[in-house]
């Protein structure tokens, strides 16, 4: 017998898509209560988002305190305290964590922490760490997350993903990357920087295959000079161990060694098991079908984050848990456009976009009907004076609207801000030219790619 | 005898205004004479922004060095080296200065190297250093810049302006700095960084005064901590030199001794000796009077940059230049508004800010008729990721738009483009937090105070 409680919302999975809604709702006074078969917090907080930032923070220090000669500091770089950095990284995991722990209670949010099942249209079954629960919802929130994918591959001690490679307690003497999108990248940035020997296998033609190929062929270089190995266009074929490591098999006949193989293939929804196909949930491989207000058309279910196709990005997943808590309460909110979601890989250099790449555009608008610039940061201060090199790439509808910002280069993953607002806001670079970047920041180099691109080019060289 | 040559634009001053107008009106097909009797790119690029900016990145470093152990990255701090510190600088310098050097070039812009001097309405003889020449324009910008002000102290090797201190090559171990405005509190915070023991008089009541109250009191928190002593709300009152520094005499009848006194109460327009007054050019103080298209009202002469009253940001100067050289043109170009021109401090913590404080807001709408919402750091992953504390803090009309955003934080100079099209584009904090901010970025925090203001806190502690 399990007792049996009513609420205006349950959200199945507390990560951020299902702990933004909970929130939100909370605050717009409904019931809420939250199930988690974990941590509140999900992948992004305990074993994806930030706990990866932690560690590329730890490679720019290591990279700071190796290169500081360059800027006439004195000092000594003697190797990686990994347990140290190890605890750094909890250390700001378990801050998040608490804050994040005190704002569900302080929201007056039940929390039930075991493993939920979709049993109804507006019930879920918990199995609970302190028995059974049958938790009912007027409305009921999908939002079970996302696992690494392994494509079959066991995981092992030598063969890791993301999650293993989060807690190793050494830095690899070498690894070999499976796969050369942002996360791939970024643990590859990592490493290389602990002193790791790299290598990453990309079965497409470039690293970050998503990105404007421009940015792709400009992270490319920049690994190439930090001696980050990759090998693009060719298949993974098998795995096997050996006494000390792995040996990894391509399709194109080539094998390489390494002490490690991270598997960084993508990440697959979390949703076997839930009950939600029992319960007539539309799914495809594996994902939940939900409309454009984020509904799936059964009962009053919704669906947000990783489990709904799309952009698997904590930030889209906290606005779309927003937007259900505020469609719930009747506030009629603007569906979260995927197209105007900033994006950011956070390795060295760091990259970002908004919009449309040039082969989007070009594919949307005509080929003679886009125009793109790209501003190089050898012609911005701030990015000489923190010795980094890359380029801003606007591109805009011809006569029309910016739609696509793009950009490469240390410390970059900060213009996605200003980036966002003018793809969203659908300016034309004439207007953001109209306005004034501060001087000397990287920021900048925003404003001097849309001064040049509305035909007024300032420290621009062509 | 001079030859004598006739220009559509001449510009005496190659600093930021001037170049700036003088790259755009060639663009625009003038004909362009600019005139310099040092460097082309003025105090900004050679002994200003530029300069002082890569000091601050390198004390940026030599922090990150000595904390490095914080993040479990092993490096041992062991000194400055100050002669490549300056090297360091200079070749930031360089590489700037070259790339302006080609821009101008690039341009066809006619330079003249040697003083001159408005001769007539439309005359400026230079005194140059192959002869002399008689330049005349059918169009004359003003735009002689400023210099550090000195209230009367000579400058020696121990009493020193921004100028020498960029230069100084050795680090202080000890220093006044007499002025707790932008480069007051630039200079403690690099000296500081370096192992100096800095103290700040200032006669106002706070650090940085023409920021938010709340953002001085961040900073002046900051400082504390970082063991940068300040005296505030006492005014300065002599200087002598001892044995092996100076003994500062206060108002209060107190002294402090360093090693040596950096003073640093703002810039003075640079505007003696060039016939302004002669020619009838209105002036108050020193400053060139200009009306809001930067007309001097004599002839066709404007002016600006540092010699306008206002804000004295090179980025300021840029945006003048830029409108000057349209406004000849005849493209009617839109005003610079001063109100919306982003300011940025780059001590650590940075400060940034855009639009109007509480205090100004409050006269200007009346107190009940503005909302303020502080957002706090320590809800920022990144800001966390980091170890950086401060906040970011805007400012609405009650039920209007967003009419000042603030921040302070390790690295927040770079938020001031997201916020300045906010100000400017006179944005709702709504339409703000409709739009989504990149996790895990400190632009998030951005996001996350207008989502807040907007009546939907998500990481929001209250």
């Amino acid at each position: 017998m399990s007792d049996e409680l009513t609420y205006d919302l349950v959200v199945l999975g507390g990560g951020t898509g299902g702990y933004a809604a909970a929130l939100r709702a909370a605050e717009l006074d409904m019931k809420v209560a939250l199930i988690e078969r974990d941590k509140v917090g999900g992948t992004c907080l305990h074993r994806g988002c930030v706990p990866t930032k932690a560690l590329l923070h730890a490679a720019e220090v290591a990279d700071t305190a190796k290169n500081s000669e360059t800027f006439g500091i004195e000092a000594e770089f003697k190797g990686i305290d990994i347990a140290k950095v190890l605890e750094y990284k909890d250390g700001v995991i378990t801050r998040n964590y608490k804050g994040l722990q005190g704002l569900v209670k302080a929201r007056g949010i039940d929390t039930y922490f075991g493993t939920g099942k979709l049993a109804g249209k507006d019930t879920v079954e918990v199995a609970g760490e302190d028995g059974n629960h049958t938790v009912k919802g007027t409305n009921v929130l999908l939002s079970t997350g996302s696992t690494s994918k392994t494509i079959g591959l066991e995981i092992t001690d030598r063969v890791i993903t993301s999650t293993e490679a989060l807690q190793l307690d050494k830095v690899p003497k070498s690894a070999i990357v499976l796969g050369g999108g942002v996360i791939g990248v970024e643990f590859a940035s990592v490493w290389n920087s602990f002193g790791a020997d790299v290598t990453i296998v990309e079965g497409l033609k470039h690293l970050v295959a998503n990105e404007d190929e421009t940015i792709s062929k400009n992270l490319e270089r920049a690994f190439k000079k930090r001696k980050i190995k990759f090998k693009l266009g060719v298949m993974f074929k098998g795995v096997e161990e050996t006494a000390d490591g792995v040996k990894v098999t391509l399709e194109d006949g080539s094998t390489l060694e390494a002490e490690y193989l991270l598997v960084a293939v993508g990440r697959g929804p979390v949703t076997e098991g839930f009950g939600f196909e029992e319960q007539g949930i539309p799914m495809d491989r594996g994902f939940v079908l939900a409309n454009e207000r984020l509904h799936t058309g059964v009962g009053n279910i919704f669906a947000c984050g990783d489990i709904v196709p799309g952009l698997q990005l904590a930030h889209r997943a906290f606005g779309q848990g927003i937007f259900v808590a505020e469609e719930i309460a009747g506030l009629n909110p603007a569906p979260v456009v995927e197209s105007g979601i900033p994006r950011v890989t956070y390795c060295e250099p760091e990259i970002f976009s908004v919009g449309l790449s040039s082969a989007q555009a070009e594919e949307k608008y005509g080929k003679d009907q886009v125009e793109a610039l790209e501003y190089n940061l050898g012609g911005n201060g701030k990015s000489v004076i923190l010795g980094t090199t890359g380029l801003i790439k606007v591109i805009r509808e011809k006569d029309g609207p910016v739609v696509g910002v793009h950009g490469i280069g240390a410390r970059l993953s900060e213009q996605a801000g200003e980036a966002q607002l003018i793809v969203n806001w659908e300016a034309f670079p004439e207007e953001v030219a109209q306005l004034i970047h501060a001087h000397p920041t990287q920021n900048e180099a925003l404003g001097e790619a849309h001064l040049a691109l509305a035909g007024k080019p300032l420290h621009f060289h062509s």
